[in-house]
């Protein structure tokens, strides 16, 4: 087992860090909006990078901190207690993703001109897949066509929830391009287009939640209008867009579910200081009220669960592949998306009025985390696979 | 009984008025603020009026259109199926709550500058009771002093939560005026305070869930110091606060809890009609999913199961009063509240990826309607009144 | 509306009647089986006809109250206190329905030979429905067959959950007659099949949640071997059989959920009574924890919604029909049993230990009523057919 | 890390014996009673000796296989799967928690005339801690006293669910010794017992969901009345009960939340095989409907997330101690009980009718493992203490 798990001394290095610097800044994000915070998160990230922090999982020649799943799903875990922290550490979505499959799967050239400065943080990328006519949760279902002439793809489509299009210098864009392919995993590739190719055209930033949010704290609706796209720009083979796409999602599913445990704990964290602040009467605590204490108890039980699952999960990624792991991805997918559902609520209810409020982070979580049961592949659509994964044991016995 | 439902006919009526006219209101509601649609509002109410459906539950002598507590619960759930149904009625909260107050208890001359311009519509108000400072689930812990001096009370405090603060005209203000009092509940009086009166500070709009908001749709917290406001200014006798805001949230439970349902039913014919128009794959609807239909049927079970409640306690309130009826009240008060949460949460969760966006009402009930499970009391207070005298009758055999 | 409700003087003694000569038994049930109680229960059985209470819901003239299904309702949440409380009121499942569809359906020779020493209380029957081989949930899918041969029918098959089978003198019997109709709803029949009758067969009373009970607290597995059945016991048409077992469900399941409604309320008491005597330390009892007033808080909340949707239904059905209620029905079935399922999960585990053993009612209700949840159609049938009904009135749109 | 995990063939090997020898005899344990297999149980327990399988956790000079906590939690939960397989390897409750505390704490006369017989699994033993006048919840709270006369302990005291006290050749008693001491927690002390003491008085096998049980699978109240225990039976020094009680208690949880986890196991591949044999018609069947495989997805999902937390846990016990994971230990406990429940829930439903029959096992255990929130401390106690310990984190900083 190569999971050499990280000192601890690091991991929580990292917490004050983030504690004394950047949770001060979440009031003003709140309020003002990203653009306000723009210059004091450029130092930031200039001071993460002097740390050697930056990058924490792709290889140390690249740039990165090199480290394993397991030691970056807990480092993801510290960066989850803030929203800013992935971005800090430049490891946030969908950028991250992206570099690990240019990394994977991009040409030299393509390394040259999208993951290196994607990497030195000079750039930011996006990830164009869902459609608004189509159900996310059917992925094999697109109408975003590549089609070839001479050297280049001419791309036609509409796409939704791009996360971070805003601003990015490239997207990296799911479209059949071979219709004819027998099995529709093999429809697709993977196009890498510059947002300032003519035809790209940024329809709008979604109103999520009643925000439109900004850079790469929003999600937008895109079009594609015959625009060119060089061969060359392809990442992988024709036909491999989904199988890429999956092998993104194994990791970034550790990642993900980490950033929900990072965030479930700040969430029980400021339960448990409001609660044993915020008097009912005088000298009487909510915490005295039992069932704040369950509220609190049931909080951490599902949190060491969801964690154990999550950390086991990444080891059998590392140790057997993640096709190996992939009822285990989808089960802790649901499963602990579930859990920061109920530990959210939980702490924004503890807090009474004031979690309705922007005076604390809860409320943000609680609106925007509520789409953890939703992107990725809904509850539903992760069910259904394991269910059928599960029944297939019977069968074949 | 005296409760002569409405007919179908007029509810009918109104549902129509408002899935034509109003419900295509609510994009720009969104993206636009309620300030965007502040003369075609205005329109709307004066059709109101003209329509004679103004002001509901006030006497026809009023101006009102005389309705029983049950046939406003029946009429309040149509208007609840969007967020601008009870303002067009001019019977939102916090106002109507604050006529039937000077209805039952004010003076002839507070009536004349209080009741009436708001009846008419002219002007807006507001109530202050919650303080930052202090639990609002112990409405007897209260920091807000009116000290007499002469002919005046001098209000010095600190209150938030106070709903349609901006451009209000005046505020009603629980304030203690009488801390010698023996029994907790009856230290404290009612003030009508103008909002122009020199030490009324309007602090800010609170943000919740991302939101200012703006006029009625907004929260705001207040400061009141050294705030003069004339003895005749007091709301009903000295120390009677608590007793009139008792009186006040009876009835108000009712007309809540039926505008909860209202916006159960729209969310279940949102996602009923979602689930038969949305495609997983082409011919295979959303419907064709068993835990989409699920979702449906749990809804519409826990919806009548609701509705039912409601009205039955509407009547007993009808035929026994206020007081007799004070443990349904509460337990009314969170169980539909709870069903609120789930059904919207259902609703949303079918709706997938769109769901999240402002392109359907949900997500603003989502996030703002959280709030249910916490004003006017949060659950966990009356699960402990209902307990309390559940437990009592074992007590007194 | 016909629904003249009871005088609460009649309920109440009815259920003092219950209290202190039928509570003391159920101590001995438990212990020693229904065997050990035969001799009393027929005297009390006497009791009940000479004070007038018997056969509530079948018409004076034929020796029952005559009370309307509103009217039942609430006598039937009285009964359903104690497990003995329709059998001594000659009201229990299934003679009842059986008595039902005999007054509704059957020729005057039926109604002589079986209905009236049924309602004498002379007899006992059962009803014959459910299949081992074919799943409940789809009546339609039957393998038990009645073939003709001159004025017989020829019945096959086998049955099982047949309730009360042993020691009844008939059975009413679904079968096939019809196999060749083109609607699967029209091809059984219902035969009246006197037990005594060669080729019935009773195999064995089934082993439910450890426990072969007896007589009308038993369930048993029937098989029909070449059984002649006169065809002047066939009750109401050929092929009529679905169509009368519906009409006798629809009034059955008010029967069923007003008995739930009952046993939640002895549940209810139970708790609370507990909750205020037990001690966890001198002087500090059970009732003095909140999650243990909040049980109860929940408890008080979900019988009153789920009694209010029952009693809405009643009245629905009497006054529009069982099939304009047929929505209503299928939606209180299994949302009152999934209440009836949690308040007595909450009552057991705040009487721990004590809560498992049979020194209460509770365990006995606690294994058996989960069945509720599976009988008279599985709660996935009911949200099912609730969940298409509901859809169908935005198809028609 | 000295957890060397078991080999999986040996897991497999045990499996494989307790699937092909082991679950064929419960129906006959179900339907006739744990008397019935008296010989056959013996039989198999010689051929688990002879096979080295015998008291997993005991070292191997004792004749046990000396496995470590988590390898034994491995066994524990394969030999959950069926209520017999813990008693087949000798270590059922409460006999190997005696016989761990015999060895870490008997003199060697106790563990000559006590401990070799029980490992040697010649006799039986019990252990009587709670009392049915005081809550089990408040485990200091006792009246069983032991003063001391002379080289003897008189005994006095009542206690119930004494598990497997029939049969039993010896009990460990909680009784106050030193009822003087300071602390409540050092007012106990364990005694050993023979059960052909005089005094010793059985009283009756617990009715336990109907059930009165026998020998190992039975709950019993007992009574002392002067029993004179010599004190050479003293288990560990005086006013130690309660710390060796809760040294018992440690592994004990995780013995038997693995062991509810093979249940699971069992429940939900019970749950899948029946799902894909039984029909809802021809060529459907169960495991289409989408409901039924998100009931197996949940339960997998709950199973796997539990699993890691009492694998983890136990991990944490090897390494640190008991004391240190007393949190854990706690949370696993409530969090497991619950997860049980659930899979049973499902599972039973998933079977219909047929899941409330004895054709199955899930009914014996949806009964029976009820009690699972409730002994060893119910779920709230648990709750209490993990939040109290949770809590106290922000007290010290």
């Amino acid at each position: 087992m190569n999971t050499q798990v990280l000192p601890n001394t690091l991991l929580d290095e990292v917490q004050s860090f983030l504690e004394s610097r950047v949770y001060p800044l979440e009031q003003r994000l709140l309020r003002k909006g990203l653009g306000a915070l723009r210059e004091e998160l450029e130092q930031l990230r200039a001071e993460v990078k002097a740390r050697g922090w930056w990058c924490p999982p792709l290889p140390q020649h690249l740039g990165g901190m090199g480290l394993s799943l397991t030691e970056f799903a807990h480092l993801s875990e510290r960066l989850g207690r803030t929203p800013l922290g992935h971005y800090l550490f430049n490891c946030q979505a969908p950028d991250i993703g992206n570099m690990e499959l240019l990394l994977a799967h991009g040409t030299p050239e393509q390394q040259e001109r999208f993951l290196q400065p994607l990497v030195r943080g000079e750039i930011r990328s996006c990830f164009a897949m869902t459609e608004p006519e189509h159900a996310g949760s059917n992925p094999v279902w697109l109408s975003t066509t590549a089609r070839r002439e001479g050297d280049y793809y001419i791309l036609d489509g509409h796409k939704w929830f791009v996360t971070g299009a805003e601003d990015a210098a490239f997207a990296i864009v799911m479209a059949i391009t071979n219709p004819e392919a027998e099995r529709p995993h093999e429809r697709a590739s993977l196009l890498i287009v510059p947002t300032d190719t003519p035809g790209f055209l940024h329809v709008r930033r979604l109103p999520v939640m009643g925000e439109l949010g900004e850079g790469w704290l929003s999600h937008s609706e895109v079009r594609f209008e015959r625009c060119r796209v060089p061969l060359s720009y392809r990442l992988g083979p024709e036909g491999a867009g989904f199988a890429l796409a999956q092998e993104r999602l194994g990791p970034g599913r550790i990642h993900h579910a980490m950033r929900w445990i990072g965030i479930c704990e700040r969430a029980l964290a400021l339960m448990c200081r409001y609660a044993l602040r915020r008097e009912l009467a005088p000298g009487q605590p909510l915490a005295d009220q039992q069932v704040v204490r369950h509220a609190i108890a049931d909080s951490r039980a599902e949190i060491e669960a969801a964690r154990h699952l999550i950390l086991a999960t990444a080891e059998k990624i590392e140790q057997a592949g993640t096709h190996a792991a992939r009822v285990d991805i989808s089960l802790l997918k649901f499963y602990v998306a579930g859990v920061l559902q109920r530990v959210l609520d939980r702490a924004l209810q503890v807090h009474g009025a004031l979690g309705m409020t922007d005076d604390t982070i809860l409320a943000f979580w609680y609106r925007h985390e509520r789409a953890a049961r939703i992107y990725d592949g809904p509850d539903e659509v992760h069910r259904d696979l394991v269910a059928r994964l599960e029944l297939r044991r019977y069968l074949e016995t």
